[in-house]
């Protein structure tokens, strides 16, 4: 999804976007007579006239905020009911978040308790549609949820012990939910794979409204574990049997898999993904073998930080991440620099999967020398056939791009309110 | 289970035990008529001819090791068939390792592979035993299981994809599955409760062969949740609904909620628990509303390091222990030194049970100050009743008082060895 989009994530007043040369997942579906809507966090760009909005990269239908709900002002606006102020500030100087319907905004700023109801009413309005027209349907659904600032509806408000972050986890649990139940009312439970999964892990630096990544090392912004490993669950009654895998997967391979479940093309560029079909559905194991870990900011001269292959994980340049800040561990704070290991750090992520022991330091037998060696080779090849796109983030920001439901008003960017 | 006992643990050698005068379970419980066993770990004392062992100490039966299995040399065992040598040494100078069924030696050195399979048919055999004669029962199945050294038998070795730790606790987990199955077949399902839980966190200084407390911080031999808190679970189908509880819970409830389950009278001292009858069966909050966490060597001047009340901690004292060495967080390491606070560090365990963030740190509102007034006033009044029992541990050791098959032979303590 982000190819050519690296370094760093896109702003509201952005000039880049994920290409609209780039294929999606909602393109390639489109092309099958599949119905496809957005709903939620677009962070992919939103360019001149929203040239980079969802519904130029193949969805009939978008609503949502087109970055992060955080990159906008909050300190007057409400997350919890009945009057709970948004915890925090969020970025100031930036027109407030607005929610978009395909490219229009149709409230700004948005309000946080309202939003996952709107959400949940347009996808089960969604499926139900397409149920009914008996078409086949892709809802691409991205939580806000549990990102900073936290929130929820008046449902889930006050509701868990886990305090705010609770109770926004709660709501986006309750969304999931009533996916499950709109498939079900509309009898496409049996006929629809639901995949669920999330991009990275927490910010700690939020302390205890950033989550937690458990026993895994670090967290958001890191290429520890912490940081890259996520759940994920693939359901699709009667054709995917019940059970827990360890085989390895990557969100890279959503789109190659999805491509093979509905019969697509795969789009004529050199992909990272595998089909993971043999894992879904118990047919053999699966064709990844490798992961390379890229840090935020990648460049060609420090290449991949940490590379995966089968249990074993090596670590050839580790930094911390203001994103990971706060708890006990130094090696994921924001101020903890770049280090080089070499040889790398090697960890048996079966037996620990927390990173702390390095089976290099501990006298290593031939095996582990000769994993070493195969994770060298493997490295070397990956980075001989990797290129990198031309850079978006670098284009730069203009705050003219900024959505403003006024267009014309004054001051901007806060007099950008509609309701 | 510990009373008058701390500080420090038994060794082969030792001349205290847990005095005969304290009333045990299988005492309350032997007085109602129930058939009483114990199975596994005793680490209560062996004293001068096992006068301290099980059996003194209201069971009727007992099939175990008389203290921790790394309390005897294990360089030349097999911990993992067919014949992978156990991990390190255990303690050198010491008797090998004895299996005592009642008071008598049948194997010394243990042998670890066959351990488990012979406590699960001593188990079986006992439930199999009591439901023919229909008397009630007590089984106390002290599993070694995870402790270092791990072993397994021929059907867990090499199983798991977590390595030796997985092994075990593998065993472990088909150990309580042999003890279900037992009661099943003896018609006993629906009129037993199975009281499932552990006393410490993991003993990290083993690295990965330590285990993980996951988010709680630290592990064994500290005051911090991942030494002190323990998942549990009872199990009676028919009696007990399923679901989980955050009520609070300590083992030092176990006696008086078997004593009222059986209808038993308490012994006629002061207790340190409470009656959980409410919180197993749903009628009710727990009567548990504070707890006390006092370090492996406690003593009158610093009294309980830690007090937690509802759903918050307060830390008076906090020290590392060398079991909760080598992972990234320095305060849980060994060297790291005993260190008072005042004002306590406070925590909310339900939004930051990690443990990380002191309420006290970040501008406290007056509810927090208020918990902290009550805090300190439940730990003066717990502290004013609270009264050491006799050291035990400071009465010392014996050589001569280590087990011995062969008690006339020679040299000492190698020529111990029977089978």
């Amino acid at each position: 999804m982000r190819s050519g989009v690296y370094p760093g994530v896109f702003d509201p007043g952005s000039r880049g976007g994920l290409p609209l040369s780039e294929v999606t997942i909602a393109e390639l579906l489109k092309a099958e007579g599949y119905a496809t809507a957005m709903v939620g966090k677009w962070h992919l760009g939103l360019g001149i006239n929203g040239s980079f909005l969802p519904t130029h990269q193949g969805f009939d239908h978008f609503l949502g905020v087109p970055y992060s709900h955080d990159q906008g002002p909050c300190q007057n606006l409400t997350c919890f009911p009945p009057n709970i102020k948004c915890f925090g500030t969020c970025d100031q100087g930036l027109v407030p978040v607005p929610l978009l319907w395909n490219q229009s905004i149709v409230q700004q700023p948005v309000s946080f308790p309202d939003l996952v109801p709107r959400y949940n009413k347009f996808s089960r309005d969604f499926i139900a549609d397409c149920a009914r027209r008996g078409v086949p349907f892709l809802l691409y659904y991205a939580s806000h949820h549990t990102h900073y600032p936290q929130f929820a509806s008046r449902e889930y408000a006050g509701q868990s012990r886990r305090g705010p972050f609770g109770d926004a986890l709660s709501e986006f649990d309750g969304s999931v939910g009533e996916l499950l139940q709109a498939l079900q009312e509309n009898g496409l439970a049996n006929t629809t794979l639901v995949f669920f999964t999330s991009d990275n892990g927490p910010s700690t630096m939020r302390m205890a409204r950033g989550g937690s990544s458990g026993l895994l090392k670090c967290g958001k912004g890191t290429t520890y574990e912490g940081g890259m490993r996520e759940p994920a669950v693939a359901y699709w009654p009667g054709r995917i049997s019940p059970g827990v895998t360890h085989e390895l997967a990557s969100t890279l391979d959503i789109l190659p898999t999805l491509a093979t479940l509905a019969g697509a093309a795969l789009p004529k560029v050199a992909l990272d993904g595998y089909d993971l079909s043999p894992v879904l559905f118990g047919s053999g194991k699966s064709p990844r073998q490798a992961m390379f870990f890229y840090p935020p900011s990648p460049d060609l001269l420090h290449g991949a930080f940490a590379v995966r292959l089968g249990k074993y994980k090596a670590h050839y340049f580790t930094q911390g991440s203001f994103h990971s800040d706060t708890t006990p561990d130094q090696a994921c704070h924001g101020l903890t620099p770049l280090t080089p290991h070499l040889p790398p750090l090697l960890f048996d992520l079966e037996s620990d999967p927390a990173e702390n022991y390095d089976l290099l330091q501990s006298g290593a037998g031939p095996e582990v020398l000769q994993v070493l060696k195969e994770i060298e080779l493997q490295k070397v090849l990956f980075e001989q056939s990797m290129e990198f796109g031309e850079s978006q983030i670098r284009k730069g920001k203009d705050p003219a791009l900024q959505p403003c439901c006024a267009p014309s008003c004054a001051p901007k960017p806060s007099c950008c309110r509609c309701s």
